[in-house]
C-alpha cells in the first residue's frame, strides 16, 4: 500500500518539473533516497548501492533504476508502472570493472536524453564522487548542472496527509521519550535504556506502528553531554549525572524529533539555570513562529533571550524536517538561524533544537512544530522543562 | 574507553601508510566513517555532515576534522592528542555560501600539504560529488588520485581483539534471531516483531551490550520475500506465510550478520526444497573455506550444488564483513563470487549469504564465518535449516 494517493505524487512531480524548467533542466537524476521516496514511494534499505530516479520533462512517470534484486521492492512500494522499473545486473555491485552509472548512462542514451541539460544532486549522500565521474565520462555530450535540494525545496510545505504522518510520529516520539525517562536510572546500563527506547519507537501505538528513525537515539551522559552526537555504551548510569535524550518517532518515513534533558538526582545550579534559559528561549522562539515571519526572525527571538543571560550560540536552533532516511532526518533547506530569510508558510515543519553545549556539560530540549495558518502548533507533547529523577522518585 | 590498544591503531596506520607509499600518495583523506573509526577510534553519529581524517606520511597521528559541536566527541572517543582534533565553524553546516571542504583545504594548506599527491575515497558514501568539486577547486595545485578501499583492504584481516568483538556480535545476533523466531507469528504486527528484535540486539547479553547495526532488521514476508531489502510495516502476519529475517549483532561497531527463513505453518513444497538446496550449498561452501583457497573457489563449491538442481544465481554469495556504519556492514573488498581471486587468509571474516529469490518467494539463510588456520569457523550459532512454526508449536 503506497502511503499517498497517485494524485499527490503527480502534484509533487508537477512542482518538481516546474522548478526544473526554472533552472533550465530537461532531466533530473535523483539519488537522495528521501527524494526518491517522495516522488515514487520507493522504500527499501537498498541505498547502500547506487540507485536513481530519472525525472524527465517529457515523461509522465519517473523511471526507477536500481539493483536487480531490488526491482521487486520497487514494484511493491512505488506507484510506477512496471515498465518504468529498470535494474542493472548483479555483477555491477562493488565491482572494479563495472559501475552502475555506466549502465544508467546507457539507459539515458536509449531514452534519447544523453545530450540534455541534466540536473544532479551533487550534495546527496549516496551519489559518490566516483559515481559522478563515471556518469560524466559515460555521457560526454550531456550538460550537467547542480540541482541539489531542488526536490527538498518542494518538500518544504507538507500536505495534510504528510502532517498526519508527522503527527503520528510525534505520538510515537512521546512514547519513546516516556520509556527513556522511565528506564534511565542509576545502575541501569546505557544499552538497556537504548533497547527499551528502540522497542517503543518501533512498536508505536496500537493504531499505528513505528518505522526506523533516520538517526538512532542519541544518549550522551555526564560530561559527554558537552557534545550531542554520541550514542550509548554498556556503561551503567551513576547517581547525580545528566543525560540528554534525542530521538525521533517515525511513521512511513516521516519524522518528529524531540530532545529532553534528564537529571538523575538533584541537578547542579548551572544545569538548572541553563535549562531555564533554554526553555525560556525555546518558548519565545515558538511564539515568534507564524506565517510571514522569516527563519531568522525566529532565531532572533531565541537569541535575544539567551544574550540577556550572556550566552552566545553559533549553531542554528532549528531546521526543516519530514521524510528521511539515514543518516539524517533534516531536509537541508530552511534553517532557523541568522541569514536564513525563508518565509514561514502554513504546513512547514521544523525541529526546533536549541542545544547549549559547554566544556563539561550540555542541555538540549527540542520540539517538532508546524507552522499553522496563524501561528505555531507544537506537535511533540511532553514536559518541556528539565526532568529531574530524584531519589524520592526512584523510591516510589 | 577506546576499544583497542594504541599499539593496534599504530599498526593499522603503518599498514595504511605502506599502501599509500605503494600508490605514490603523500596524504590520504579519509571520509568513510568505518575507516575513520578503524584508524582513530572516532565514534559518533555525525557522519551526516562532512568530516575527515587526514593521514600524512610525515605525521605520526592522523588529524581529525569535523563540525565544531562534534570535536568533544572526537576527544572522548579517539586516541588522538587534542592538538590533532580540529573543527570547522557551525556556519558551514548546510550553507549555500560556505562548504566544509573549503575549510579543510585551508588546513591542508597550513600543513604544507596543498601541493602533495593526495588520495581520496571517491566511492565513500559521505564524500559527496559536491565535496569533491569544492576540494578540487580549493586546492588547484594538489594532485588527486582515487584511493577508494585502500583502508578497507587493510581491514580485511582481523586482529584477535577484532575477532573477539565479532564473536560477541555473533552471540548478540543469535539472541536477536531467537527473539525474532519467538515473536513472529500469525496475528502479530510486523512492527512489534521488529521492536522485539531491536530490543534484544541493543541490550545484548549480561556481559556486553549491543551497538546499533549498520542495517536495520530486514523482514520481507509472504510474496515480498522475492526481494531482500524491505523492512517492516504495521501489517499483521497471517497463517501460512514465510518470513525472511536478516539481522546483525553489533558490538563496538563490529558486525556479525545472520539470516534465517521462517515458515508460519507448513511450508510449500518449493520452499522446503529450495531451503534444502540452499543449506546443502551453504554447507558445501563452508567446507571449501580454508587458507589458500580463493573467494571464487568457495563460490564454485556453492554453484556446483545449486546447478545440480538447475538453479542459477547471479548475485554474489558472500562478502567481507567487520566494522561498519550505516548504510552498510559490508567492507566492499572481497566478495565470494566468480572472478574474485582474493586468497583466503586466517582471520578474514565473511558474511556467507546465499539468498535465492524467485518471482513470488525467496529463501535466505546465512552465516558469519572466520577463516581459521586450517579451515572455517562458523561464528553465528543457530539452527541452519528452514525454521517451521507449525500450529502445534504455537499451541505449546
Amino acid at each position: 500500500m503506497i502511503p499517498f494517493t497517485v494524485e499527490e505524487y503527480h502534484g509533487r512531480l508537477t512542482q518538481t518539473k516546474l522548478r526544473m524548467q526554472q533552472k533550465g533542466l530537461d532531466v533530473l537524476l535523483i539519488t537522495d533516497p528521501a527524494n526518491m521516496n517522495y516522488l515514487s514511494g520507493y522504500d527499501g534499505w537498498s541505498f547502500y548501492v547506487d540507485q536513481m530516479l530519472i525525472v524527465s520533462l517529457d515523461r509522465v512517470q519517473p523511471i526507477w533504476i536500481g539493483r536487480k534484486m531490488d526491482a521487486n521492492a520497487a514494484k511493491v512500494t512505488t506507484w510506477l508502472y512496471e515498465d518504468n522499473i529498470l535494474s542493472y545486473p548483479e555483477d555491477h555491485i562493488h565491482s572494479q570493472e563495472r559501475h552502475p552509472m555506466e549502465f544508467i548512462a546507457g539507459v539515458l542514451q536509449q531514452l534519447g536524453l544523453a545530450t540534455c541539460r541534466i540536473g544532479l544532486e551533487m550534495a546527496s549522500y549516496y551519489f559518490s564522487a566516483l559515481a559522478y565521474e563515471k556518469l560524466k565520462k559515460s555521457l560526454p555530450d550531456a550538460r550537467f548542472q547542480d540541482a541539489s535540494l531542488l526536490v527538498n525545496h518542494v518538500r518544504l510545505i507538507k500536505s495534510n496527509q504528510e502532517i498526519d504522518y508527522i503527527r503520528r510520529a510525534a505520538k510515537i516520539a512521546a512514547i519513546g521519550m516516556q520509556s527513556a525517562i522511565t528506564s534511565i536510572q542509576e545502575g541501569v546500563r546505557e544499552c538497556d535504556a537504548a533497547a527499551t527506547i528502540f522497542k517503543h519507537l518501533i512498536s508505536g501505538t496500537d493504531e499505528f506502528g513505528g518505522d526506523y528513525p533516520s538517526i538512532v537515539p542519541l544518549l550522551p551522559a555526564g560530561k559527554n553531554t558537552s557534545t550531542p552526537h554520541l550514542t550509548w555504551t554498556d556503561r551503567y548510569y551513576t547517581e547525580n549525572e545528566i543525560v540528554i535524550i534525542e530521538l525521533a518517532g517515525c511513521h512511513r518515513r516521516y519524522h518528529a524529533p524531540m530532545a529532553r534533558t534528564l537529571s538523575l538526582g538533584r541537578p547542579s545550579e548551572e544545569v538548572t539555570e541553563t535549562s531555564k534559559i533554554l526553555v525560556e528561549g525555546l518558548n519565545t522562539a515558538i511564539e515568534a513562529v507564524k506565517p510571514g515571519a522569516t527563519c531568522e526572525d525566529v532565531e532572533m527571538a531565541w537569541r535575544k533571550v539567551i544574550s540577556k543571560y550572556g550566552i552566545e550560540k553559533d549553531s542554528r536552533m532549528g531546521y526543516s524536517v519530514g521524510v528521511g532516511y539515514p543518516p539524517d532526518w533534516g531536509e537541508h533547506t530552511a534553517s532557523i538561524r541568522q541569514g536564513d530569510q525563508t518565509i514561514l508558510q502554513p504546513n512547514m515543519t521544523f525541529h526546533m533544537i536549541p542545544g547549549l553545549w559547554f566544556d563539561d556539560y550540555g542541555v538540549e530540549i527540542s520540539e517538532t512544530i508546524r507552522v499553522t495558518e496563524t501561528g505555531c502548533e507544537v506537535l511533540t507533547e511532553f514536559q518541556r522543562e528539565l526532568i529531574i529523577k530524584d531519589q524520592i522518585d526512584i523510591a516510589i
